[in-house]
């Protein structure tokens, strides 16, 4: 125990040492934990009875949905806050206590305005995964076990929140849904309705992506940049995906100039880094495969 | 507040609006997260002394496997009867309150029994994936910290539950596990005894795939469908893999015409859509490849 | 139910029939959960500030700091007594009970000794993360969402068990962080400082990679072994990766005595079985890829 | 376990042989612990930032309030539907499935509508408590500490259900403070303002009892019936208490005839079953007590 | 933080000083907050349906019943197992390991077979209750909010456990209901059927109280012993109470050779230490009571 | 929901108004959950062996020591400097927020340093119960279930934080044991070592009381005032009880100049406000007690 005893001191002095990977000594950050506490109460009251454990109250259901939408509030008006007053710290955003509370309080009614909308983007998801995908018995099947249709869902509610230039939760949004799912999609992503991604672990979609409409993609989806300085100039560097466009699974595309066109196919593995045109079909063949019997 | 107050409103409204969203006005499903806890305790039951916080309590190990019998019986009947009313309201099948719950208690029943079996299967992949990997020490590393094996035994559980006609529980259990493990294995899927898949991220079985003994798979390997048109025909559109199989990272099968002859070894990033005869290797040369000093 | 009791018997009889997958009559393991709870704790132990719920308490920093690594302490002592008891009883360590236990308390106190060095690790694994992504907006965004920072991070701290031959412990924490993240990295491999990981779903690192300083690896890279054979011998099996290399997604490099060298970039996709001299470029021309318009 | 199996059968059999020990056959009751929660919540609803462990949230006070208010109306007209539908079972009531639902409805939005009188009443019977009480030293510590304060605070509730003829709720929520502080208030007595309790353990106070204004009571005072009989009529049975009575501890007061005039005092331990004037002062001559040298 | 590292060595130190309350040093015991477990679940299986926050499952009964009673066998075992094994170290039993084991099985067989008779003797009781009380409107009410009945349905389980000599938890028992309703009644009183106890705080039956049928108290009786030399002889110390008695609030009856005789009535506040014959009536006259107006 | 969402407002504005029952405007206050939760933990320290629900863990008992004195001084500082704080404010003390925490943190210092001596005391009082009480077979069964017993405890740490005069704290702590065992003792009485009370239900011991050592009470005993003026002057106003006297239920002694000398017996329901000499036996004879047969 004596050398426990010294180790707590020497712990306690490198949290002023180490700057870069310690927080102690500055104000409080937006809360992992409690993001996901919320994701999972966003998700209740955007699919009413998919997500209770119980059957879901229908004779309560105003109360139990303004129950949800007060208790949501509050939490994410707490996020929100400290968010900006975070950024407010580094000076990119400026406002005091009252100031930071109350921006925080716009942003989240907001936020409740628009969930309506969401919903009604996230019926058309629903409908082009279970028209996408020939082992999808039922819509609800699709709510409840989809990966893809759960990484659009939460996608969708981050991107608002990064539109309105909150900063860490919208990443921090994306990277539990990333965890949960193996699908990595930037918040900064735009994307048009009825998008579909089947199966989905390994999918990554970077931060100034732009997809069209009716788009699909498998897994092992790749759209990224090419470059990778970091010039602090916040320019297009992933690709663009016009509407009706497949992507099957493996495939790369890469850059902010490139522009797949409307309705193209690309195929399995496919490594693409310049634009393609509408109704192309892009494919490698399978030429250097060699059989041997052994 | 008063945005709030509307907000709710509006959002309660779009609850009879957007059908495909909105389960609100109908009866209960399956719960995602009761099968969760499912899963934890058939992975308790199923490796008793591997899974407890504490330890096992051998003098009471009758005591304890029939309290966690009783209790999982009792919840999958619950989960197992709303999937079937919701198949029955989907018209698929019939079943009034009484026969709903009469047919879930015969293949909760029908599961118990089969039970023991499962776990002889699994006593067969635990060892295929112990002698498989250079890197296992022991079989009890396998069975605590295998993704390979965790996935193989969720899914011998969810196909039980896939071949007695259950809607919407095979797939929550497989996509439970995909979310963990990154192994996307539909429930329909054959898979013969001694089974082993090596880190396991990105994989994909697909529904109507047969595998055969001894067959052995590593991470990213794809075995799936050409086509994927939606014509109600329920026909084999994966591929079958016969008895001791080898696939290598990151290969793609495709086809339900697609064999891979008994003892055969696909190579790395193979990309294969028709069949390959017995005792056959696969791989590409990389004859593209370019070095170049900088 | 009578059919349910039968079931009981036979399932608890099958506990003494299939010796693998039944560690019911032997004693106690270390525990997932236990484990995943500690690794939580040391989480917050190394970046204080950044996981609590609520903010940190600055008034009381030293106490909240000692209470954990007391708890730590403790938790971490029984797993890994547990662990080394069971490698004792295989024959591979050979303690009694209060040796197994003398041991783990030393292992343990040994690890709290490192710990501030291993957050002087992480200081420039976090500096490198966030210079290496264009898209990265602050230090803190990289430690509240990146994947890859999440996975070195425990990386560094089950590696010190593993350099102290603590069994199955190292390999559950290193499953864990697979299992949240996609990125598959063995405890036994050494990792150079300044090291990224960017999106990181379907990275595999084996059990003897060396990796020098300032490594960068995309998703989807593979650095694994051309011989599966497991013939006992402890020998390296994967490669060396020299300082100052970046490896872009999909590349896959396999064999011990494959050595890429200092300051070279190995392009996306690229298969590689042989050594790389320092500073090369290697990539694939993607000269079979066809671009047919529909 | 043979011998645990048929006393299972005898006990579940047993469910349908003692009729009143065993409501396992009918429909479902309101319940105690629910019931528990309902008050605590009602507890930081009346007394804001008193009751919650952390700092109360004043930037979101409105919002929290909202929550709450919400929670508890739901949470609350579930337990009044059930137990109207219980006594409607009895007969003692009449409503349907959507009668009960709204009936229950009524009487919470009017329990609610009712709260801030009730928060009126409550900062009287504080004020009282705080003067009535030379060990207090503040009003927060009697919020915080005094029983007698959460007798009535309870009461004050309880008694709406009452007097909205409420069945089973009123009697639960006075035994749940009767079990915390051995203060006994049936819900039916009618209690004036600026009511204290000191101490409190082992007072009993009728369900016909009437009390006035500006009343003090110590511990294990009874106010209760001198007649048990259970004939049907609902009549008073138990004590009037006229404003400003004090009432020393132990004294037994019976009868509903009995009325305690105005300004009164009853010493300790008397027993009184007959009217007292106002102003009177009643007490024991403790002649018969022995004082001995041993 | 150096004061409290001291404090920490003086307190462990201590540990081994002050041998009466210090336990430190030697094995398990029974664990009070077990035992509370454990009285709730027996609860909910002697009141099937009026325990359970939700609905009872009705279509699952067999499951659930069985599912608790091999639940709260394995805890009871558990804790019988550990008093015996306590009271065998004073060297008040005798019982190895294994026979500690046999012997807390047996008992809890014996408890389980047992329990639909205390049922029966509940359902006496608590019609008991309701006839007792004109305050009473059904008999649910009782069972969900009467003190004394939830005293003696404790006291008749933990009444089997003192007659089979377990040590330490009938007593654990007793107190955790003393201290829920005030009511404390030694494990060892014996209580005939058809027992009722109104209100009842303050009520002390004493360890050789002998009880008839038919009896019913009221709060703060006291059925206690004269003598408490504590010399060892188990002898009666405590009165007995024959058929068809009331006894009054306050009354206090000591002394093992005390008999109140049936069908007799003893008011409140009386002290007795004699016998009293069949159908007597024993009040105060209270004619030292002085009525002054002030 | 129309008129909830009015009542509020009402609500909400009422926090503006009844002063009294309302802190939501003011800063927080220690919170009795918090100090229940600290209760507990004291228990743990205080009893070590005697509350855990699983075996304690021998090889670590100075890490789980160390682990829940840091984990309790922590979480004492904070409630103690809420209470300073708060009598700050009412200006009864002064200190600016770095103030009261570094008199909070000295207080809980010199509290870690006192506690083995406070478990000395302990050890003298169990000592008593155990000789006292002829129903007690041994002194672990003291600790598991006498309330006297339990009550003691907690008053004696109560006492230390009124000695240092902490506001709210101490009374917090005395009704949380008040509510559990029946049993009032104010944190201010002074209580010699070697002290018992029995059944204990009802027992009042006022906040100037000075009890000396060896004294026993049983249940319903008050030690009260006669005067309960509320004029600012701390006098005492509670009986002074010397060493070894007996008092028996439901006695009532009363007033600050009261004296019962050494040794003293005084009987059950005896009335006492004058000083009883040493070695006297107080009773009363029960004379107009009326035996009719009915």
């Amino acid at each position: 125990m004596q050398r426990l005893h010294r180790s707590i001191e020497t712990l306690v002095r490198s949290y002023d040492t180490y700057g870069l990977v310690n927080q102690a000594g500055s104000e409080n950050l937006p809360s992992r934990d409690s993001i996901a506490d919320i994701l999972r109460g966003l998700d209740e009251l955007v699919f009413p009875g998919f997500r209770e454990i119980g059957a879901l109250d229908h004779d309560n259901l105003r109360l139990s949905t303004a129950e949800k939408v007060y208790h949501l509030a509050r939490e994410l008006i707490g996020e929100v806050e400290k968010s900006i007053a975070f950024s407010s710290r580094l000076g990119e955003a400026s406002c005091g206590h009252d100031g930071c509370h109350a921006a925080a309080e716009l942003i989240v009614d907001d936020f409740f305005d628009e969930l309506p909308l969401i919903r009604g983007m996230l019926a058309k998801d629903l409908q082009a995964a279970f028209e996408g995908d020939p082992a999808a018995k039922s819509t609800a099947e699709v709510i409840l076990s989809y990966p893809g249709f759960e990484a659009i869902t939460i996608h969708r509610m981050a991107h608002f929140f990064w539109t309105r230039e909150v900063p860490l939760i919208p990443r921090i949004m994306s990277e539990l849904i990333h965890g949960r799912t193996g699908i990595d999609i930037h918040p900064g992503a735009e994307i048009g309705e009825s998008f579909f991604i089947d199966h989905g672990t390994g999918v990554v979609i970077g931060e100034t992506t732009v997809i069209g409409r009716n788009v699909k993609l498998y897994q092992g989806v790749t759209l990224g940049a090419l470059s990778v300085k970091k010039d602090g100039v916040n320019k297009k560097r992933h690709p663009t995906i016009e509407d009706k466009v497949t992507i099957y699974s493996g495939a790369t595309i890469l850059g902010g100039e490139t522009v797949i066109g409307r309705g193209s196919t690309i195929g399995g593995n496919v490594w693409i880094t310049e634009s393609v045109p509408p109704g192309a079909m892009v494919y490698t063949t399978s030429g250097d495969q060699v059989v041997r019997t052994k």
